[in-house]
C-alpha cells in the first residue's frame, strides 16, 4: 500500500451502537470508578449489576477458540486491540491515520486509568502506544512484522489530560528486518517519549497484519 | 528496605468488597464483551445500563485535582496503577511479590483484552508489565527512579491463557542512575520477552515511590 493524499483512518472506526457503544460505556465506568475512589457509596450494588451484565454476556459467548478465529476476519484485525480497538475497553482508544508523508499519527488524551506518577502517563502505557503505532506505521509503509526489539527513551514526563500526538514511521527495511521510529509529543510540541523498533517479517506462511 | 525471608506482596491486595469488587466486575465485563463479540444480542441495553452506572459514579466524584492528591496517600500508591492496581480495571491485575534474593515476581494469565496477534500477548502489553515490574524491583532494592530508557527484546511469542511469570531485579546503581532487568517467561520456563531499563532517581524534593 502506498501513501495517498488523504489521511485514512487505518484503525477501525467506532460506531455509536452495539458492542462499540457498550465498550465506550465500559470505559466510562473504568474512569468513573477511579475518579470516585473508595469513598463512593453503593459500590457493592455496582459490583452486582456489573457481574449480572458479565454473566449475561458470558452466556452468549462462543468457545474462545472459535471466537479468536472469527474475530480476526475482515475488519476485526483492528477492532479489538488494546490501543485502537473500539471493542476493547482497555484501549483509550487512539485511532491512527495514515499521513501523506508515509507516517501514521494518532491523537489521544489520557486520563486516570493510564496514570503512572501523579498526573502523568505511566511509562509502560507510553511503550504500549508506541509499540502499536510503529507496527501500524509498518503496515502503512507496506512491510509489516512483529516486534523484535524496542527501545524507548523518556525525555520528559508525559502529561495526562491534554491531547498527545503519537507518530510513527518506517525508516528502513532490509530482507525480513524492518526499522521504525516514533514519538509522543505533548500539546506544546515537545517530545516526551521516543521509540525505535526492529520488526521481523514473519515467513510468508505466517504473514498477517496487526501482530506485534 | 532490605530483602527478608518472606515474600511480601509489594502491590496492594484486592479485597472482595467495595471498589475492588466493582473493579473486578468491570474486568469481567471487558473480557466478556470481547468473548461475545458483535454477534451478542441486547448490546444497546448493555450500554444504557453501563452508562447509568457511570453517571451515578460521576455524581460522587470529587474534582480531579482533589482526587489525584487523595489517591496518592497511604497505600493508594499501588491501588490504581494499570498493572497491579485493584481499583484499575485496565490492570489484569498482576500482584508483585518481593523475593528473598532481592528480585520481584508476578504471576499472571492474560486473556483477550491483552491480545496482539491471534492467541498471543500484545508486545506493548509485555512492555507495560515489564516497565512496571522493573520500577517495583527498584523499590524493593531500596533505590527508586523514573524510567529513562527501556529496551525490550522479544525472543518468542508470549502466549495468552497460561500462567506467565514476570520477574525484575535491580542490577546496578550509581549516583542517580539505576539499572534494572527482567523477563517474562511462559509456563514452560522459556523467556518470551526480556527488558533492561535505566532509571533516574528524582532529586530529593521530588522523590516519590511508584513513578515511572
Amino acid at each position: 500500500m502506498s501513501p495517498v493524499q488523504e489521511r485514512p483512518v487505518l484503525s477501525a472506526q467506532a460506531t455509536a451502537t452495539g458492542i462499540d457503544a457498550a465498550t465506550a460505556a465500559v470505559r466510562r465506568v473504568i474512569e468513573s470508578l477511579l475518579n470516585a475512589g473508595s469513598s463512593a457509596a453503593d459500590l457493592s450494588g455496582v459490583a452486582a449489576r456489573l457481574n449480572a451484565i458479565a454473566d449475561e454476556l458470558a452466556e452468549q459467548a462462543p468457545p474462545v477458540d472459535e471466537r479468536i478465529a472469527d474475530m480476526w476476519r475482515g475488519e476485526g484485525v483492528t477492532r479489538h486491540d488494546p490501543v485502537t480497538g473500539p471493542e476493547n475497553a482497555i484501549a483509550p482508544p487512539m485511532p491512527l491515520r495514515g499521513m501523506p508523508d508515509g507516517s501514521v499519527e494518532g491523537r489521544v488524551s489520557l486520563h486516570l486509568p493510564y496514570q503512572g506518577p501523579p498526573g502523568l502517563v505511566h511509562g509502560g502505557v507510553s511503550a504500549l502506544l508506541l509499540d502499536h503505532t510503529l507496527g501500524v506505521a509498518n503496515f502503512w509503509a507496506g512491510a509489516t512484522g512483529r516486534t523484535g526489539e524496542l527501545t524507548l527513551r523518556y525525555h520528559r514526563p508525559t502529561p495526562l489530560f491534554q491531547e498527545l500526538t503519537v507518530r510513527g514511521r518506517q525508516v528502513a527495511a532490509s530482507g525480513r528486518k524492518i526499522w521504525a521510529e516514533g514519538e509522543i509529543r505533548a500539546a506544546d510540541g515537545e517530545v516526551c517519549v521516543s521509540a525505535r523498533g526492529l520488526f521481523i517479517t514473519p515467513r510468508p506462511e505466517n504473514q498477517r497484519f496487526g501482530g506485534h
